[in-house]
C-alpha cells in the first residue's frame, strides 16, 4: 500500500547505543577515538541511565553508564561486559511502524511508547525476533507526534 | 592542526555489521525489519564470509554469515550467538587516521589495510582499545587511494 509506505518507513540510524561503565573513563576515550568531544549529557532518571552523545556524518553515538542496579545498562555491563547495546532507528511515524512490525511478527518490548534521550518517543523490539540485535525505534518528539 | 583535521576524520557510519548465522534466513527477517530487500550480496572468500547490504539513510545495514569454520563471524556466533558485530565508520583517509589514532594510543589490528566487501580497504581497531567496540575504519577503493 502506497500510503503505508509513505507512513510507515525507518528514514535513517538515529543512534547506536553503547553500554558503559563510566561515562567519566569512556567520555574521553571516545573523544579521541572519534576526534571530537561529546556535544551534550543529559540523565534519563526513568531508565537509570546517563547519556552522552557524539555525532558522526548523519548518525550518533550515544554512551549509556547505567545509574541503578536495576538499569537494563547496568545489568548488559555485568553480564556481557561493556560494548554495543543497540541499534535505533529513526521513524516517520511510531504507531504506524509498531503496527507494520507487529503484523510482520516483530515483539515489542513496551507497547507504550516511552520518553527516551534527545527528546525522543521510543520502543524497543526483543532482540529474540530481531535476529540477535536490540532494535529501538524512535521518533523526535513534537507538538504534532506528542498530542498529551 | 588544520592539516589533520582536514585529512584525518571520520566521515560517517559507513555501516554496521551484524552477524548472523544463516543468510538464507536472516535475509528475509531484515528484510522485513527494514521494509526493503537487500540491494546487494558478495562473497569475501579471504575473510570467510558471505554478506549482504541494506541501506537505511546514509548508513548501510551489512549482515555476514561465516563459510569457514576458521571465520571470525563463524567463531562470533559460536560465542555469543547472533547479534551487532561491529561498527564501521568511513573516513577520508585511511593511514592518516590509523596514524592518529595509534598515536592517541589505539590498538590496529591488522597494520596493512585489508579488502573488506563493498570495495573498500578496511582495518579493525581492538576492542580492548575501543570500550568493548569492534571498530573498523574503511574507505572507498579509488585509482587515488588504492594507487597499487
Amino acid at each position: 500500500m502506497v500510503s503505508q509506505n509513505i507512513f510507515a518507513c525507518m528514514l535513517k540510524v538515529e543512534h547506536i547505543g553503547i553500554a558503559v561503565r563510566s561515562l567519566a573513563q569512556a567520555n574521553p576515550l571516545f573523544a579521541q577515538l572519534l576526534g571530537q568531544a561529546p556535544y551534550k549529557a543529559e540523565t534519563v532518571a526513568s531508565e537509570g541511565v546517563e547519556t552522552s552523545f557524539f555525532k558522526v556524518g548523519d548518525t550518533k553515538i550515544e554512551l549509556l553508564e547505567g545509574t541503578t542496579p536495576e538499569s537494563a545498562i547496568t545489568k548488559f555491563v555485568e553480564k556481557k561486559g561493556e560494548g554495543i547495546h543497540h541499534i535505533a532507528f529513526e521513524v516517520a511515524n511510531l504507531e504506524a511502524e509498531m503496527q507494520r512490525l507487529k503484523a510482520e511478527g516483530f515483539v515489542i518490548l513496551n507497547e507504550t511508547p516511552k520518553r527516551g534521550a534527545d527528546n525522543k518517543r521510543v520502543v524497543f523490539l526483543h532482540p529474540k525476533s530481531t535476529g540477535g540485535v536490540l532494535v529501538e525505534l524512535c521518533q523526535e518528539i513534537t507538538e504534532e507526534s506528542n498530542p498529551g
